[in-house]
């Protein structure tokens, strides 16, 4: 199949353009190069209308968040953006849906220095798969499997803010002002830690990001690990909003089981925590530490003052089968 | 988001495996090594189902197809192909179907020596997404733009048996016994024409697949090289089902407007000419010469035995909008 006038029209003469792609966006197929001494690393990521993002979300959050949650995979493994591909099922074609969500593409595209290389449009119900490709030197690759017991754990700047703005805007949630504003934001531009990523290179013993919420996400490293954890709910990363707008239980949920912050967790062994705190010296993105893994296989254990403590949900918030 | 229990149940202990992938499904990313004198071909094809295959069209056959149209991009580029991700979007899990689908994608990431390294499995309106992976050594990538007048025209194997197949499958066409065996299968299950792609580099001036219909497709060429070309329509190649299945103005109109055959058109300059029948030498896909191309930017002319000719349906088969 052939990328037809859509590409044309939208994508082809604008967004972000790299040194390293010899053919982008209008043939077969790209055709890019690879640093020599570089591996390379890809995720794909589907999201689809009604399941992943609300069917009214606007088409700049829509753009956003697909490129963000593929970049946020990338960092999850500490590599360094280059490339998407993007297919894109619509039910029909809206002019201005489609240029917001060029709008919303290009905006991250551009400050993360990603060129947008091919895709496919199709007509269907709305949903969009991204392509993400980037660069990993051998061996520096953040994987799930790596932890120890002993290991410390991290997490990125606040918990549960995305989870919080989609109640509100399911009227599940009702909050006012400035919080309502940021909580929602948090559901609609999340943020991938791109930085911080190719930062814990040869740092962090294991990451993952946050897309279905701490207890999930925590919980896959813990099994690709064969560790156990102890987790400090009272020293969950909590956003000022979040705070303001629920009560601390509430805001616990939500940071344990609500998903989407596309935050990153991660694990740092005793004998890297000197290189860690220095290299976290300068950055603008905050890194808490939450618990410490621990030998029992799969048992993660949730304390509040040193006491078990029990969520109300313990499954996270699965959007898939 | 990451990838459920799908990926684990169905795909991540089976099909080919690659020394040049480092972490394959499982981890946020897939971590792979590109060899240095290579240049990465990326494409990615979505398939609706209603739209691109039949919504009862066997499960095999759904994934066969998927695969086959990315690695048929490859193809048209001279690529190599080395990896596929997959997206797939089911309304309900069906284990029968899922069953069959992984057959079928592992047959032919068999034979290709393809890896499958990742995807996502999403819930949502039956839908695929792959991105495929390949290799092209600097310089000889078979784009669309550089033809030149003067060049002959070729196709390889033949063409309008997917049409004809999905029309006896649509009860829009008759036909019994072996013919419509032949047809239905070449709809259900087409041969991407990865070894002939290779085989062009640095011979072919220009090369694109049949997905739209050769008229359609041929005119990408003309469009990006800035050329006419004077196409023979009784030069096609039709296979003996075809034409037992349908008398010679109908095998023509399939041949030149039906898409979905995956062959490669392509063309090569008189001074190649020799060493384009050289290495077709030993090939087992025939290439068959059906025109010339000329400096009438965007005209093509179709003739029947040297005189104009014109089509019923000059549009091409266009799946989308």
């Amino acid at each position: 199949m052939k990328e037809f006038d859509l590409i044309g029209r939208y994508f082809s003469d604008g967004g972000h353009t790299r040194k390293d792609v010899v053919i982008g966006i209008g043939d077969d197929c790209a055709v890019t190069n690879v640093p020599s001494n570089q591996q390379l690393a890809v995720t794909t990521d589907t999201l689809v209308a009604g399941v992943h993002f609300l069917e009214d979300a606007p088409a700049k959050s829509v753009a956003y968040k697909t490129v963000a949650v593929n970049l946020s995979d990338l960092a999850a493994m500490g590599a360094e953006p280059a490339w998407i591909s993007l297919s894109l099922s619509l039910p029909t074609v809206n002019d201005e849906w489609l240029s917001e969500f060029v709008d919303g593409l290009y905006e991250l595209t551009q400050y993360y220095s990603v060129q947008l290389i091919g895709g496919d449009t199709v007509k269907g119900p709305m949903a969009m798969t991204i392509t993400a490709q980037g660069f990993i030197p051998p061996g520096s690759e953040l994987t799930r499997s790596n932890a120890k017991p002993g290991d410390w754990v991290y997490v990125t700047g606040t918990l549960g803010d995305a989870g919080a703005g989609l109640d509100i805007l399911q009227n599940k949630l009702n909050v006012a002002g400035e919080a309502r504003d940021v909580l929602i934001n948090r559901h609609y531009y999340p943020t991938p830690r791109v930085a911080m990523g190719t930062a814990l290179r040869r740092i962090a013993s294991s990451c993952i990001d946050v897309s279905d919420g701490l207890i999930s996400d925590l919980g896959h490293i813990l099994k690709a690990s064969g560790c156990g954890a102890n987790v400090h709910v009272d020293k969950l990363p909590l956003s000022r909003a979040l705070t303001s707008a629920v009560d601390n239980a509430q805001a616990i949920e939500y940071a344990l089981s609500a998903g989407d912050d596309y935050e990153l967790i991660f694990t740092v062994g005793e004998e890297q925590r000197g290189n860690f705190e220095t290299s976290m010296g300068g950055s603008s993105v905050k890194a808490t530490c939450i618990g410490q893994l621990t030998g029992q296989a799969g048992q993660l254990s949730l304390l509040k003052d040193n006491q078990p403590f029990t969520p109300t949900n313990e499954n996270g918030y699965e959007h898939t089968f």
